[in-house]
């Protein structure tokens, strides 16, 4: 059994990740760190592993002392990956940082979004992990970063148009609703049951951090600049995540050309999936599971291509992905502890 | 006391006109129609209504022969409402129509998206009862076709912006999310709670009814055509609906440049609130009022606009607007029966 | 106008406060204190107070320094409350506690659940201000212990039972659901939307701190002691409370019987609704109202008395009976400013 | 692979049944039946099986006809199930019932709860699927009655003191509260999302149909008459189910003993989970898992013991249960299938 590490095993990326590798075949928990809950055991946290499945909480220096893993998970606030990361690596642990630390080649580009870099030097070494772009490149990467919700679920969406004659690849306007689980587990006003139940609000209209993310991964498909016009909303509900996308249409394309593009693209993923016409994404039809629904739209009329994507944020958009890239980078089946089926309803 | 009738009481635009008005300090509710529920009483529906405020629930050929009124609401599904407009207008009772029925003032393009028009000739009589762009025709008509709820939110978000310099007004992108009461009180499937809940998805991307009517308006208010992209959402709540809308830069415009035109657009407006810097519309905080919060912002890095709406679909999207045509219509104080704050949490 | 003020105005029994009273016809807002936010303006907290009804947030010293009122609402976390009642009193003003400062007239048995009072001496001067129970002495009172949302809903869900022969009330059994607004509006994580969303769960089984409440006031309308076992759940939702009760019959009852029993005690009551047959109480019913639903049951097969009350916890399980008693206090209408039918949907 | 058949397969234990058996290491789905949907393929009415998972749907004739089986799950309505068992077991295939055609011994109490049941000399081959309860039985059975969600749900958290001394176990009071799903999945009004949403309500106060089921064997874990005192509520969540039960106690019992019994009597259950002190049972920790959460409590102070369980309603409270029953009868592990951790958040 590979033994896996997980960094920040109480939030809930970490506690998703609990979830998912508990099923995995070939993958054992071999320990998790918490800051807020270090010396109790997982089972006083989440009182659903209570029996075989509990284990103890350890800071994350103890965790990095007494136990030696073949991979690590760092399920981290951003800032806090880096420093362990080249540990962890120097150790010859293998890394999945989930956090937005890697993601950005260019340290400037980070630095102006996030503050300055704590490693830079790991920038390098770093590989993006969005197996549906990278994937030949995670394989062979001892350190993954992973992607954020966000830039999932629009590259996803958007990565077929981007060589496609016709559209104004320029800049693409997202408009991306998420589940509130995408803002992590501290207790805040802003997430209350009272204040986002029967709650609807953009937020971060000007300067989502996940922007440049974006905009590094759809140049790099595009093979010129793209811009991103990025507006989040936050939904009253736990999981899941749509974005929808508008690309300027320059001359026409069929619905059938558009439809074939993203079949050709996505034939052989295992988790994305072209719906058919007449039907659209949905959250609810992949909540819990790593899929990616998406569908694409011509409308003649105003010359406008839009995209739709939906995913679970906590899955394919963070621990699922996360979990893909794992077993790409130890060689396992890339499905391997992924194929169960959305939790509906 | 003015006496209003309400035809179609038992839905849910129905059963806010009985909230709204039953506060009204000069209107009382003469009757009521349901064709669902004829025979039985008001509070056989809804069990709150016992004491008092419970009426008999009548066909409407019963409602109109037995109960004269002074203004009549008519909460029907489209192409119900034709027909009985023309027989109430003949009688003297001035008709507030929340149906799509007089909105379109050419029955050719309605008949596009609605099918042939029952009562074309009534168009002509109908004036489009959104007080902030047609106040002093509301105040003389006889007929007022009470505006969509999408259309009020993007009328009402993207106006100030329809005559400035700088601005790209040949089409707006509108990315719009509704509260499932916008679907009416039908029990469907894709209602329900279990599919709807936890759950966001978007749906008539081509070709939502709505969208000829916000055409006819922004173009009105431009001085020349305007298209919109169009795509709606539905949200896991009851009530609420906000639009983000998407225009294109042409020169370079300032913040505040944008936020005076709002400002100054809006500065008399009893119902449409624009939101000071920082702050952005959220659903909860115009649930159960009849205020649209409205937030600009200019995204110079790509150059767009992004305006934003929020209101409650059921009261300002619907029986409040009624409302307040109706005080419009019968001389009334334009506010009264709407000052009430939103309902929060 | 009569003047009031509103201490702990930021939570969400005073912004509930807030919405009443605007809408009451004989009060106006004098001033409001908040610990977290004073020195702001409300709006800043409540964005749909912009406009003319926007106040400043004192300090509570400031408020009793710069602001004289008629009376004063104090919704403040226990133990604050009785210190500043008495100088609110000491210069003349009237005032509603909603705290459970003043609730218990034994000043031991407050000393057992809460800690040692800090004003045992008012305790003599306040009136328990459930008006369906001590109206009249509400009318002469200066000093109101507002009850609590579970004794609200439990006392008037149980009250025409204490003195009917037949039943045996030396205990009742009380299972109780809130909504999450009872919890109140701190950030906490157990009532964050992903960690009670979805989520159904009991709390306190032993000893919730409404106990003696409970007990205290059906004991005097019974005319000797009553226990109650209660155990109180949290719904995922935001307003509500329903509580089912369960009292063991000692002779055969009929359900006519039992029902004329309610009728008669809450027929003239304005809060207060006995359901007819076939219909059950839903918190949907009353949610937005100072309206209480009662139905009782007789299970002759085993032997129990079943009776269920909904009403809404901010309403007529806190801020509107705060009103209502402030109504009494005045010399007021008592339902004035509590009109408005519930928010539906 | 063991090929199950799916008779009702488009309801929410169909696609529950789905969801777990596609997971299953030693069962494949062959084949399913939707009256509804007869004709269409499976991913049209659920599109997360479009690909490798899709499947066609037959009537329940097809079905029979087409495809041989080694067991059938009846996902069907009351009275739909028996004739349909009868012929599947002549051509000698296993069958799980889900509906309560075969769950009450009494052809006579069954007529009295549902009307004159189609196949009574059925019921004396029937074994009612309650593993925790009949695991032997169940075992050897060509038939099962799987056990309805309510009946599941108090069963397991009041069996340990069915035969503990001191307590009355004459009735036990129910007070019961489920989510969405347990109403199936057909369009009603009082399952839409704007009136079940921010909604609580008891149903069905008198005269439950589950209350026979659970009489009968608690009686039989007794050994001697228990009756059930039974109110079900209507949660505003899809899945999860609370039971809070009461019982009087005829003499003192000490917490510690309570938890004893409860241990004892499940420490080698792989679904069931007895609490440590402080942790109260919650559905979001069942959610999506075959496990059921068990706390007992006893309230010295007025008499009673007090035992709370969680489940999901749609796991262990349906199809989960189902499977786990199919694992007996077919001599799989069981436990296979049904070892993924809940669903959280």
């Amino acid at each position: 059994m590979i033994r896996a590490l997980i960094y920040g095993v109480t939030g809930y990326t970490g506690v998703e990740l609990i979830r998912i590798l508990s099923s995995h075949p070939q993958v054992e928990i071999a320990g998790g760190s918490s800051r807020q809950w270090a010396g109790q055991r997982a089972a006083a946290v989440f009182p659903f592993l209570r029996g075989e499945r509990d284990f103890p909480l350890h800071s994350s220096e103890e965790l990095q002392a007494a136990i030696k893993g073949d991979v690590a998970f760092l399920a981290l606030p951003h800032g806090e990956s880096a420093a362990l990361a080249q540990r962890l690596l120097d150790s010859g642990i293998k890394v999945v940082d989930l956090s937005a630390d890697m993601r950005l080649r260019d340290a400037e580009v980070y630095a102006q979004w996030y503050g300055a870099h704590k490693a830079p030097d790991l920038l390098d070494r770093a590989v993006y992990g969005l197996p549906e772009v990278h994937r030949e490149k995670v394989r062979t990467a001892e350190l993954v970063a992973n992607p954020g919700c966000y830039p999932t679920s629009v590259i996803l969406g958007a990565a077929p148009l981007m060589k496609m004659r016709g559209i104004d690849t320029n800049t693409i306007l997202v408009d991306a609703k998420s589940g509130i689980s995408g803002a992590g587990r501290g207790a805040k006003l802003n997430t209350s049951f009272c204040e986002s139940g029967e709650s609807f609000k953009p937020y971060s209209v000007l300067g989502h951090r996940h922007t440049p993310e974006m905009e590094q991964e759809l140049s790099f498909i595009a093979g010129r600049p793209v811009r991103v016009r990025f507006t989040p909303h936050l939904l009253p509900m736990s999981r899941g995540m749509v974005s929808t996308m508008y690309l300027r249409l320059e001359e026409a394309i069929s619905a059938a050309e558009l439809r074939a593009a993203y079949e050709n693209r996505y034939r052989d993923e295992p988790f994305v999936r072209v719906l058919p016409d007449g039907t659209l994404p949905d959250t609810a039809h992949v909540r819990g599971s790593n899929m990616c629904h998406v569908s694409v739209h011509v409308d003649e009329r105003t010359g406008w291509v839009v995209a739709i994507s939906a995913l679970d944020n906590l899955v394919k958009g963070a621990s699922g992905e996360a979990v893909q890239n794992m077993n790409l980078m130890m060689g396992l089946t890339e499905t391997a502890g992924l194929e169960g089926l959305p939790f509906f309803p």
